[in-house]
């Protein structure tokens, strides 16, 4: 495919002059009638080497309003990205609402170098995994706009050449480039391949000839003008309705996972707790030695009704860990930042490094319960959301993270207890809200929601645990047994 | 000092659990107290090998409430951190007002670390950058706590071999951490030194005497709830009030500086500018190529009137660089996050890490500017940052760090006509706001701002350039001019 294409496409000085000052204008136009409008616009390199790359971002950025965009140019051997899950450098850096994210290396790049030198590293995802990634900012509104700069051979071998005549320059081009060089058909062959795997309706690539920079210049400003315009000309908020068939209505649902749950026989005396307890904090204080010193990242999320014992569970649980490895992440409303963004962006900021623990009281699952029952979201989102949390949990655990789900489940009666024990003890009057109650109010329909959610987010890779927690005791010694359980299997799994 | 302390304070087991709880809740009241009083709290700790940090510091966070608070713990070889002026790593944790950040390693471990090894190392900073970090911060009401852990060598000696003797542990004691032990009393006396020179009334140390784990658990949360009590006792606003003298007020300032600026004879033909400006790009290009590649990283500043021609200035010298390797960063409001942090917070986020260039349109000299005349921030507080600055810009520069800032001076009658040609011009009318006419209403209070902030922030380090911008292609040549020449010496004294 890449060698049917043209390269000898030029354009004139004076009709480029001509022509980009209007295309200028026409971007300016695009970008506030966007930011304006709240739709964020994401804006990625990709291409041959010495294809020009930073002139042309240059001339693409001095003609936007610098306080409508950012450019995301990865630093080499950056710890803090490349000891996380690979999309965590991508996923951080989507714009808000409104704004524009320019990539300067495509997320498909390490990956194709990874196939040119057949390094093995299990880090890198598939490309499957990039196409949901940009599925799921599409679906949120993202216009994504992919730029492949191509150039032949050939002009690669002069302009390389030249780069070595002047000593300002020579020390751009190292072994590695000269060896990308040499493989230019074998890399070729890897970009048709990527190209025809990853270009699709919701993220379509472009192919920027650029062999002449004026003709490259005027055609990367009016591929995105056109991709902009194509979306400013939908009306306002429509999102690809969804349709839904009969057998996902949560209807079918109700009750099945929860009814078969035994809160009352789950109890634990208080000597067999103590016991317990002591043993389990002690394992777990190894265990975590074991994930910090083999560099294993993980993630424990809490869900559970309203003083369902949470805040109790945890704080059982990192006891005995050690802080500089672990840290209770508390998830509450996303504030104005957080909102102006996709709803996953805000988790993937707190994804656990290499080595760390992260335990998240509250989640992403946020999205298919209090937003789903308060209608903070569209039906169609909370219903897409299912299989985009399926695929971050996928992603996650595919890069090895440990990851256990807890639902703390207790019965309506022992809520009301709690609740009302809470208002009687002045230490803990603040714990408790007239939202909670609110909630309280509405426990069938999120019975409804939980159900769905347990559902349809049990996977085998990500499997839920429900914790019965009418008895908080029972409760603690089966989270951090479950917590226990998981750090051998994966630790034995990655020795 | 360290030696004279009594290691032997040990708490009985039954006393501890009586005192620990009733702690707990006074800590749970205080955290939740200063919330509400937007408080910003600091929690330092330092100290020995095998103190016993861990599970002091998990003990501590278990009483807060995980909303209100975060710990920072370095990873080793932090790029983002290490290839960043020393201060950017701890500035950029600071805390926002209601909230508390502790700090697992202290801003003076690494400075101790290099004075016991005897490594030369530039980036790190005098014990004065550090009391002005603190007087900063505590200026601006926080609350600084800095604990340091206490032990004896003969225990430190115990708990090494304990760790030795257990699978799990030992590979926490490494080569460096037994030549620590070795080196006890050198490390003591550096430890004095440190305390002595770097202990005031607005960050004091506390020794926490931690032979006994018990002992030194109830020491800690006992100084923190009192530092934080004594900071409720005080009501609520008051900052130290500063006395100003006479000489320092602005009336002996008034129009001084920029009466001596020539503003009618500065300008450029439209051929020599033409001619100058290729030059001048191309050599900014050599030049931005040879700072990435020396790991150079530099801030270019630009304040001026509104309609001096800032974005058109800094368009032309960024025309021909590398966009990898810089940005502008415009410098808007600060946002309800941004306001919630010490003024300069937000800056210390933008710090270039090594190589990079950043350009800012607006600056922290917002402070002195708009805070001051819109009455944004007291008089106290802008007065204080005269002050402020330079020491940032003190500790930016002998990091090594081009810093240029350039005021771009027009006369009233010009910034009026272009202010009438942008309402004309229908491309940029969405260029001019009301607030631009506003803002000309008040040039004489502006005027008096910026002599004040030209004349106290004008140091040998750091030298404002004044450019005469009436003719805008003057003033791009004067600026790109200056960015060459201080470019070129900073290479030159760095070679």
């Amino acid at each position: 495919m890449l060698r049917d294409i043209n390269l000898k496409r030029t354009v004139e000085k004076n009709e480029y002059r001509t022509r980009i000052s209007e295309l200028q204008l026409e971007l300016g136009h695009c970008q506030r009638e966007a930011r304006a409008r709240g739709i964020p616009i994401i804006i990625v390199f990709d291409g041959w080497d010495t294809a020009g790359k930073g002139e042309l971002i240059n001339e693409l950025i001095l003609a936007l309003d610098p306080r409508g965009f950012s450019l995301y140019s990865p630093i080499k051997n950056n710890e803090t990205d490349s000891s996380r899950p690979y999309l965590y450098q991508f996923w951080t850096k989507t714009p808000r609402n409104g704004l524009i994210s320019l990539y300067e290396k495509s997320w498909y790049h390490q990956l194709i170098l990874a196939k040119l030198n057949k390094t093995e590293d299990k880090r890198l995802p598939e490309y499957d995994d990039l196409i949901s990634f940009e599925r799921q900012l599409a679906d949120a509104g993202n216009i994504i706009v992919k730029l492949f700069l191509h150039i032949s051979k050939k002009e690669q071998q002069k302009r390389i050449e030249k780069l070595k005549d002047s000593p300002d320059t020579a020390w751009v081009v190292d072994k590695a480039m000269e060896k990308r060089h040499k493989n230019y058909e074998k890399l070729e062959n890897l970009y048709d391949q990527m190209i025809e795997l990853t270009d699709s309706d919701f993220a379509a690539w472009s192919i920027i000839e650029a062999t002449d920079q004026r003709f490259a210049k005027l055609k990367i400003f009016s591929t995105i003008i056109a991709a902009v315009q194509r979306k400013l000309a939908q009306p306002t908020g429509t999102t690809p309705s969804l349709t839904i068939s009969a057998e996902t209505s949560s209807g079918n649902l109700n009750s099945s996972i929860l009814e078969r749950i035994n809160l009352t026989e789950c109890v634990l005396s208080r000597e067999e707790y103590r016991e317990k307890l002591e043993d389990n904090q002690k394992q777990l204080r190894q265990l975590q030695f074991k994930m910090a010193s083999s560099k294993n990242p993980g993630i424990i999320l809490y869900e559970g009704w309203d003083a369902a014992g949470k805040g109790g569970n945890i704080k059982r649980l990192v006891q005995a860990m050690d802080p500089r490895n672990y840290q209770v992440v508390p998830i509450a409303a996303p504030d104005s930042v957080e909102k102006a963004h996709h709803y996953l962006w805000r988790f993937w900021n707190h994804i656990p490094h290499d080595g760390f623990i992260s335990i998240l009281d509250r989640s992403w699952y946020g999205r298919v319960l209090v937003e789903r029952v308060e209608g903070f979201c569209s039906e169609s989102e909370w219903r897409r959301s299912f299989r985009e949390i399926n695929e971050m949990e996928k992603q996650l655990t595919d890069y090895g993270m440990l990851l256990v789900k807890f639902w703390l489940h207790v019965d309506p009666e022992t809520q009301l207890m709690r609740f009302e024990e809470r208002m009687q003890t002045p230490d803990k009057q603040w714990k408790i809200t007239d939202e909670d109650w609110r909630n309280r109010e509405k426990w069938s329909a999120y019975q409804d929601a939980v159900e769905e959610m347990l559902f349809r987010t049990s996977t085998s890779y990500a499997p839920w645990t429900v914790v019965e927690s009418n008895d908080k005791l029972y409760a603690r010694i089966k989270s951090q047994e479950t917590v226990i359980k998981e750090m051998r299997s994966l630790l034995a799994r990655r020795d």
